[in-house]
């Protein structure tokens, strides 16, 4: 196998044969294929796309680039979901407490902050003390002692992604489906699941901008996950605004402990509860997605939930404290309020700019060596379709340094549209569920 | 700016402008920008294109990543000719001294062999002590001296280019019009010179095998000059056969000598003409262009071509006994030759493989580092539209190591396919003249 051919016949839109993508990738990994021919393939696979059968051999050999964990001496289905990435989307701190406190196994291993979208360990290293970096030994350990552990990919889980992923990253190669699913497969996969729930985000805030778009990615991941003997489905759900009403790694936190302890915003709690329903669903828990809910809502109504947190922040090194009470997490020194121009209604928020405000204010990485502020973020007053007065605040942003408020004042105010009249139609929160 | 929004640009068939591609090329040559970024934007140009604006400035900025000669100081105007490349294409060797004997001036660098294509720089260093890495220095005292120089790329001139086309032969990404276009008119617009005469070559035997697809190009090529303010005409001709009777290194120099003394093979001897009178007409040496080829003829059979030669040979330190007795150029030690299976007429001849039996033979590289046997190639008894009988010989391997001759002995018997008719069209010599 020659490098360069392979190139070719991808530039020239030829499928590769599963050994050609097995051997293509592991001379990569192994350093024996430099980036710079890596780089000038993933962009003909980005220009040319690829066969179900490519991705489904991509997914496998980054699979097997590395690890693949075996929990099948543990009692109990392994679950876990996964999100394509938005504004406040922190339902994984929400919903794997649930689901472990059920009795399923969540071993759930996460990413950072991408671009304008958060992270799960950036989240969850705001409790002060909370290691994310765990070794595969101790991942175990804590899946055992409570059923549920929360870390970053290692060294050893599918090494091929990390490099082909950093790589992505900087030559304009990120935006394929094909790239997407493999990526994300592979390193779900090396979890040793039995099941997944995918949050497949689509609009302003999403990744995915059209939904059509987003369908085809989710059927993508679906049908990879099921050739592979997984139980895969996706919600196709909404990023036109986003979820919750705290963007901010240490706020969301917040809020997360109010949904597990029945309160929080409704679509952040619907979103979680459809998802954990789904999680009690595919790891044969319940019977019906219903019965999934409302075990889920029982287990948060109990206190079960919460305490299920606790037992896992506990576990991994955090401050227990700053669990039971909030006010102990980091808190911003400064805030400003973003109030309405005018009378009207919220007719369309551009959410993605919401994300990068966060990230101007320093809660979100511009480079990789970036350090972030746990403490900032940003407050949502009103969401699509709500009316508003002309200077009542739309949106908090909370901060320590004004070095570029200026900028992120600016990317909130220009994010929403007013309108006189109440918009015909207002998002809903989940499309469609693919694959059930 | 930002390569990797540069990038998606292109990516998503976006343009360019003019400041952001001379900035990408000399951070690129700089060494600020890594291959692998500019890998993944060479695949996107492949796969997006160029516009001419852009064409035009990435041809400019690889043309200033190095030195523009200068040779306004000499008398006489300066004039070269490239080939796209082929099969037997020796003409430089022969059209470069009967120009210099015209008068004016060809400063020309030149290439070595490509893939199945040889090179002028090979043929040239089978003359016995031959140099063609001469300085600047150099090449310059030896085109005031005698009106013509033949050297290969130095460090100096469009370093952009030689970075970047080394990166392309690995990465899949050489067959871009645009790409091939930037990467001759930087090198040949920096040898200071007025006027260009192209020969594009199309057919089995050339890289661009259809012909509108070399007709694209020698219009890109014409263009991109003409807007540089350069007189520039391409001739458009045939590469489905050999041309002229022998490939390979010293072969083609003995062929060349041979045409210079009023000889040779039909076909090498007209196009020669053409092409030289086209230099002498754009040179503004003669009114028309048939006034040039009477010109050309007239410098060959009153010798002064020849001796042209032999001073040019002379001057970069080749052994002139071997021009005087081409006996004395390296000769292979054995001969085979391959025979007609058939009776018939030689319909048509896959004059790519000729060409790779020659690499085969070592007489050209397949590996950058390989070394070549100057001594060893092919001759050629039957041209397309030929009569053949049974057992009459096609072509003569000569070579020196029968280490791979099996291989370059199927190469060649399956490249010829002999018909019982005579086929209906032979193609012609040149088939039209673009920009005149």
């Amino acid at each position: 196998m020659r490098a360069v051919d392979l190139i070719r016949r991808k530039r020239d839109s030829g499928e590769l044969t599963s050994e050609e993508i097995h051997q293509l990738i592991s001379a990569y990994t192994r350093g024996d294929i430099p980036d710079y021919q890596m780089s000038a393939w993933l962009m003909a696979v980005v220009l040319r796309g690829m066969t179900r059968a490519e991705i489904a051999a991509l997914t496998e050999a980054m699979l097997h680039s590395g690890r693949v964990l075996d929990f099948s001496g543990l009692a109990g289905r392994k679950v876990d979901k996964h999100s394509t990435g938005g504004v406040g989307d922190k339902t994984s701190l929400v919903i794997a407490p649930i689901v472990a406190a059920g009795g399923l196994k969540v071993p759930m291993i996460s990413g950072r902050g991408l671009g304008h979208s958060g992270g799960t360990l950036d989240k969850l290293e705001s409790i002060p003390g909370f290691n994310v970096n765990l070794t595969l030994a101790e991942f175990q350990r804590v899946l055992e002692t409570c059923g549920c552990a929360l870390i970053g990919q290692t060294a050893e889980i599918a090494p091929a992604d990390k490099k082909i992923y950093a790589l992505r990253d900087v030559t304009g190669t990120v935006e394929s489906p094909a790239l997407i699913c493999a990526s994300i497969m592979s390193k779900k996969l090396a979890e040793g699941i039995d099941a997944l729930v995918l949050d497949v985000k689509t609009g302003s805030g999403a990744f995915m901008k059209n939904l059509e778009d987003a369908a085809g990615l989710a059927e993508l991941l679906v049908e990879t996950g099921k050739r592979m003997g997984k139980k895969v489905v996706a919600l196709l759900t909404d990023m036109n605004q986003p979820l919750g009403r705290a963007a901010g790694n240490a706020m969301e936190v917040a809020e997360s402990i109010e949904a597990l302890s029945g309160g929080g915003p409704t679509d952040l709690r619907e979103l979680c509860l459809e998802l954990a329903g789904w999680m009690f669903f595919l790891g044969e828990r319940v019977k019906t997605v219903e019965e999934g809910k409302k075990l889920s809502t029982d287990l948060i109504a109990s206190g079960q939930a919460r305490e299920k947190f606790r037992e896992i922040v506990g576990l991994q090194g955090g401050d227990i404290g700053a669990i039971d009470d909030p006010a102990r997490l980091p808190h911003a020194r400064h805030s400003v309020e973003i109030r309405s121009a005018a009378d009207g209604f919220v007719a369309s928020i551009q959410c993605e700019q919401l994300g990068v405000a966060g990230v101007v204010l320093g809660g979100g990485r511009e480079k990789k060596e970036d350090k972030i502020d746990p403490a900032v973020g940003l407050e949502f007053h009103k969401r699509i379709g709500d009316r508003v007065e002309r200077g009542e605040p739309l949106c908090t942003l909370h901060y320590n340094s004004d070095a570029r408020l200026a900028e992120a004042r600016r990317l909130v105010e220009t994010a929403y549209s007013i309108a006189p009249h109440k918009p015909e139609t207002i998002p809903p929160l989940i499309y469609r569920v693919i694959g059930a």
